[in-house]
């Protein structure tokens, strides 16, 4: 396999974006990312997007948006895993340049939420339709559930829970992309709405539109496009069971534990080599589990890495010093993609105020559903 | 890059399988294949499928099916171009193997498209939602133009549309998987039910469920699980403008031509050395102008090829022996991976009453929406 690097990035602000189509969302990301890279073709796109289908009566999304970008004929698909399709299309991009079929290629992700007023609705199709959103619970309640069992097992608490979006609303507050680039009080987090118990508004992600792209290259060709090449070391992709009922313990995400074994085997790396991650935090208590499954902090102390500062920025492993999922927003498929530009930022030391000080290798974790599928990356700065 | 074999194959029955429900088709399928090959294990899955989420309500197949096939943690993901959804799987698979990733990988198809009443709306958001669906065309309307176009610039008449659906329930009837295993006459096809003009009930491919599976490993791994290995030669992967009125000229399909050209190159072969071909018949028409951009006919003599015989059983470069999607059924995503164990039977001299003599080499052409995505394999017996 060939070593692959991502030379050039591109992303929309996230939000709510009522002016802004899914095309033109996916257009200014890609342009910004072959700008950026000054690079003006490509081989083949692909395009990480949950449910643009249901969203917004569109699939075939590879054909409409290389066509939209002015690049007619160019190889495209879009892949999907609910949540996860920006990581899993970053997979694809990594295989399809790691294997010689093609020289210069993008990763992408987008989703347009805001259109359809069956948001939570679609979003429940990542779960088991049969054996869960059938009978009518959402996403909300089937984290709630993981919280609760987290709680019983860990003694976590609302407060631990809260943390977490405290932590992540102040990275956010530094990112100009975020959706709610603001802080928030402990205060204010717990005395918001309930959603599904325990689980608060601000503990929630919220619904959002956004594009993010990155261009890959092998990495003997990334000099051509980009003095600051950051390299991805490994890509861990797997699965775990669909419906919660399925699971031996509902406080362990067992796809995220796998996904990171391929990718740390792969690199040849452990959790402690890390200097910073981007997780999936779509509700507080999955960053505490992903913490935890990643190997990131000790076992046990997911519950109070962010209270304690560990996983915040200074601390011994930032983790979503973006602003997570939680400030930054998530349109779904986007996520993965903004997860590694996050990434690459940091690794090339662009990333001002959210700047982790001599960080030179990043993971990030982009996860579907309950966590029935997971990836993970590795990338290393030059 | 690897060289890459097929090594085992399955599939269900396609047809209107209303006890069946799509992870059941799948698994079907997914079972079939593992045994053909005598294989216990998989290291990854890709999925094609282009529409679970608004036919069934549900995205997120990757984890689903690998769960219900009882394989949890396997690698797995969803990959979507509309109908061409089972051609990228094939790639993305092919891709996976070639680049040495994975050394045991599914690519699989699926569809279940009876279980919703708006089938004609789901297919066409394969179609660009804003400059055409929205305003009320559908699949058949734009396949009617397309042939409309095809009849003004090449004299193509009724009755050689309908040589297409003679030729293609003639090898259909040969195959027990087909949804409609019977020949039907040249009278019963020009006397059906107007559909889209010109096009008639029987010029269309019907609403079906099914799936399909193949598993793919390195050539030189290839005898651990079968005598018979069919290499892939090559795999072509292209778009064309999404709209047809962007479209130059709306009787040529370039996206297909882009694809083919793309594996041609790649196998080091040319249109002339292949001995049958499995192309995309979504309506009569289609075969038409891809046998033409396919260069499997001489430009011009598309719409005669059928009716002289050159693409019969028999003829110079039999298309569609397996029936097509005319007379086989057409659940969207599994299409492109039936296509290729049609192949893979010929090839190996296992295609029974629909044998071509002495085949040695093939070529699956599947195409998304009407012509914007397409992609060519090209296999090898052994």
């Amino acid at each position: 396999m060939r070593d692959v690097a991502i030379v050039g990035v591109g992303m929309t602000r996230f939000g709510e974006l009522w002016e802004t189509s899914l095309r033109d969302l996916f257009v200014q990301a890609a342009s910004d990312a072959l700008h950026s890279a000054r690079a003006d073709h490509l081989e083949a796109v692909f395009i990480g997007n949950m449910s643009a289908g249901q969203f917004v009566g569109q699939e075939h999304l590879g054909p409409l948006l290389v066509d939209h970008l002015g690049m007619v004929g160019v190889a495209a698909g879009r892949v999907e895993s609910a949540c996860a399709s920006g990581g899993l299309a970053l997979r694809t991009a990594f295989v399809e340049v790691a294997s010689g079929m093609s020289d210069l290629v993008m990763a992408a992700g987008v989703e347009k939420m805001t259109d359809t007023a069956d948001v939570t609705e679609v979003l429940a199709t990542a779960s088991d339709q049969e054996l869960e959103a059938y009978h009518g619970i959402t996403f909300p309640g089937l984290y709630a559930m993981i919280a609760r069992a987290h709680m019983e097992k860990h003694g976590t608490t609302e407060e631990d829970l809260s943390w977490v979006s405290v932590k992540n609303h102040r990275h956010g507050a530094l990112n100009p992309k975020a959706q709610f680039p603001a802080e928030v009080t402990l205060e204010a987090v717990m005395r918001s709405s309930m959603v599904a118990d325990p689980l608060r508004l601000l503990h929630c992600s919220p619904v959002s539109d956004g594009a993010a792209a990155v261009l890959l290259c092998p990495l003997d060709q990334a000099k051509q496009y980009t003095d600051r090449p950051v390299r991805i070391r490994a890509s861990g992709l797997a699965t775990g069971t669909m419906a919660l009922a399925d699971r031996k313990d509902i406080a362990v995400l067992d796809a995220v534990q796998r996904s990171a074994q391929r990718a740390f085997t792969m690199a040849g790396l452990t959790p402690a080599d890390m200097h910073l991650a981007e997780v999936h935090d779509c509700f507080a208590i999955a960053e505490i589990c992903c913490v935890e499954a990643l190997g990131l902090v000790a076992p046990g102390t997911g519950k109070s890495a962010a209270r304690t500062g560990e996983t915040a920025l200074g601390g011994r492993i930032p983790v979503n010093t973006s602003g997570g999922l939680k400030a930054k927003g998530h349109p779904v498929g986007a996520t993965g993609i903004a997860q590694a530009i996050e990434l690459v930022e940091q690794l090339r030391g662009e990333a001002g105020a959210r700047q982790v000080r001599g960080a030179r290798i990043g993971l990030a974790q982009n996860m579907g559903g309950s966590g029935a599928s997971s990836v993970v990356h590795i990338f290393e700065g030059s």
